[in-house]
């Protein structure tokens, strides 16, 4: 699939068919994960699969009762729970060194996009869940000291695909050589 | 260019050639950002568009003398200097709704990764520079209270093209039903 196509039809898919995700089609979206830039090269990400749908049910009940993602957890024949190493992205020599603190959030994002073009592409579906107890997910799947979970993602087939929610135009997200100042047509 | 191709061949590029960027390429990089995904669809993320060679030697200066992007931010025609709207993404009502505080560095990640993506698609490069003084620069580019600086991201065509820095196997990255659990070949 075409990287514009993959990134304009990509949509948040919250229901599921029960078909499996072999392990081919697995590596394949986590190759693409593992591609991603990231802070000095550090990769700092972590993926936990889960398919075992007793803990996927367990995950599920960290988010609030009214969050539609739930059943998504449930129903997505996988799981991929997002984590980060702390203390390496936005690190230099042990310290961070920008004004953000530890950069892992922007990493994990990286890797996590990939994935779900990737996975777009090969014709499943996913959905960036952030809203759930991390530190409940964190006791459920053993997650050690020095590693957060980000984020929920499931993975599989999709049953419905949602239109697409409208996006803000462009004349109102970009500024040019000052914050506020707008204006196309400079481009030589 | 297909999406797997994009996301394996996009290399950080940080040197370029001074030919211009068109308002065409320009408006499709930037829609390619504006189609990722956010925290409850709050998209956000601004960018400010800067092609003016005098703002860009002294944003150039807001990095360490050391820092190799410095020359790529003075030699690359454009530069875009992602920005953040605080206190929206991970909030639920006005309040921070995760352990991770304002989600921004996650959606901001997101969104570049699409206008790199896109950029690699028409042959332009790209490069993440998170290390550098962004008050300083939210100085220099007038940037409001509420809004924050993330990232500049040079933006040009390359004139060298590095070798893709090595990244850990996959088996150091992903764990099954548990953190330190390994094994593939569960996938019915």
């Amino acid at each position: 699939m075409d990287v514009f196509e993959a990134i304009k039809t990509r949509r948040s898919i919250r229901k599921y068919k029960p078909d499996p995700v072999g392990d081919d089609v697995l590596k394949e979206v986590l190759e693409a994960a593992r591609w991603a830039p990231s802070w000095a090269n550090t990769q700092c990400w972590e993926f936990i699969v889960v398919r075992d749908p007793q803990t996927k049910k367990k995950l599920s009940e960290t988010l609030g009762p009214g969050n539609p993602a739930r059943g998504a957890i449930e129903e997505a024949p996988v799981l991929i729970v997002a984590c980060a190493r702390t203390g390496v992205s936005g690190f230099y020599k042990g310290s961070p060194v920008t004004d953000k603190g530890d950069f892992f959030m922007f990493d994990v994002a990286l890797a996590l996009h990939n994935l779900s073009l990737a996975a777009h592409a090969l014709g499943l579906g996913t959905v960036h869940v952030g809203f759930f107890n991390a530190k409940r997910v964190e006791e459920i799947l053993g997650v050690p000291e020095g590693v957060r979970v980000v984020e929920l993602m499931p993975l599989g087939y999709p049953l419905e695909v949602p239109k697409p929610p409208s996006r803000k135009p462009l004349e109102e997200m970009v500024h040019f050589d000052g914050y506020g100042k707008k204006g196309w047509g400079k481009s030589t």
